[in-house]
């Protein structure tokens, strides 16, 4: 059963569906009848399931019973935000959907000396609401309680401003030089947040590195093996998944 | 600098390179010179250093000195196999490559149930063979030293002749269920090889679970989210990085 996104917080046993998109692909796209269920998550993150009650196909609305779920949230219990050096459209699109998928909080994409591509101010609204969009249904595909926030900032030195409890940087020199336990030492301390920067596929610049080294983000390396720009944002996540969600116990 | 595998074992200071494909890349996109070094892995697995000697367009070789390298290999201390469900061109392209970036020593596709494609007899050669390429170039690219195989099997019983010291299968109904810990606990074990089955975007019949547990393949859970059929593996081979790559002393 497939799960919706509405933007307030849910107080009674009944709610009207009338976002013009949910209402759509319910309605519409999935042509959904009275007895269908779908899920629907509010702005407090919490899970109903919703029977639909009556598809007003003239008012564009569907009006649902609720029933408050009580199934263990899918968010991680740690923040998590991945920031990523600018790339082409369709590589910056992945990221978006499968940090979304794995368990994101934010996602940040930042300009950096190597990067390929840049973007000019007046695009960046219309680029960052597609992002969002991708991300809003990722998150819905892949049940999880909240949209993450997709960022844009045009300087790796405002990134400054997104550092959280453990901030670090995936670096292949970090790899080169057998770098394998600074990850495994900072999840162990079991931050509240984490942040990790991943650079373009021609790497950070020198000066780069020292500037996050200079603000306490960590140099670590993520393994022997040289990853795509894309992929090392996924290892990271799918790492942090493991550690807090799937050792415990 | 670039790799590229040579199909023999090494067992000299010097290196003729003849394999047309290298030598067009290396003398004809790169235009390499005397001097320039390039990287060599042979079929021991060994890494040698190979300065260029001469670039003959004549005769479409390359002479080389070579110097054998002591880095440490760049594969995973575990034979680890993922077995995807058969999907689009796209996605199983995907998958080849990120798989063998993240460190798979063997990718099997298998026809499912559910799975959306299957492959004629007439085709599953050439196809294939575009896999197995793309799996080398990955290879190259992320310094591995070997290249992953490609596998195609049409039915998922044929699975069980590949099984490993530790068989899994990522099963969604699992993860529903809270199942949080046989993953942590196989790899606690230090088996050998694993290999771990994916089902299709519709997952796996009940049946097909049925019968791989009862050829112990052990049902485990990946997470609270829901993975696309191409994410699941990928967090899979991430995790087994970190277990046996980043977390040892």
């Amino acid at each position: 059963m497939e799960q919706y996104f509405v933007k307030e917080t849910i107080n009674s046993n009944n709610y009207q569906i009338t976002d013009p998109e949910t209402f759509k692909h319910v309605a519409k796209v999935l042509r959904h009848k009275t007895g269908d269920v779908i899920y629907l998550v509010d702005t407090t993150e919490s899970l109903f399931a919703a029977t639909i009650k009556n598809v007003d196909q003239e008012q564009n609305l569907i009006e649902t019973e609720l029933e408050k779920m009580t199934t263990a949230s899918s968010e991680m219990p740690v923040d998590v935000t991945v920031a990523c050096s600018l790339s082409k459209k369709d590589k910056i699109e992945w990221i978006t959907q499968k940090s979304t998928e794995l368990g994101a909080k934010k996602i940040i994409f930042f300009d950096s000396k190597y990067s390929i591509m840049n973007w000019k101010k007046n695009v960046v609204e219309k680029k960052l609401l597609r992002l969002q969009e991708i991300a809003k249904n990722a998150a819905q595909q892949s049940k999880r309680r909240i949209i993450p926030e997709v960022i844009y900032i045009d300087s790796l030195q405002k990134l400054i401003d997104y550092k959280a409890e453990s901030s670090l940087v995936a670096y292949e020199e970090s790899a080169k030089q057998g770098e394998i336990s600074l990850l495994a030492q900072t999840l162990a301390k079991t931050p509240k947040s984490v942040l990790c920067a991943f650079g373009p596929e021609g790497g950070f610049a020198p000066e780069e590195i020292d500037f996050l080294n200079q603000n306490d983000f960590l140099s670590v390396g993520l393994g022997p093996r040289i990853m795509r720009a894309e992929t090392a944002p996924m290892y990271f996540l799918s790492v942090l998944s493991y550690k807090y969600e799937l050792t415990v116990k």
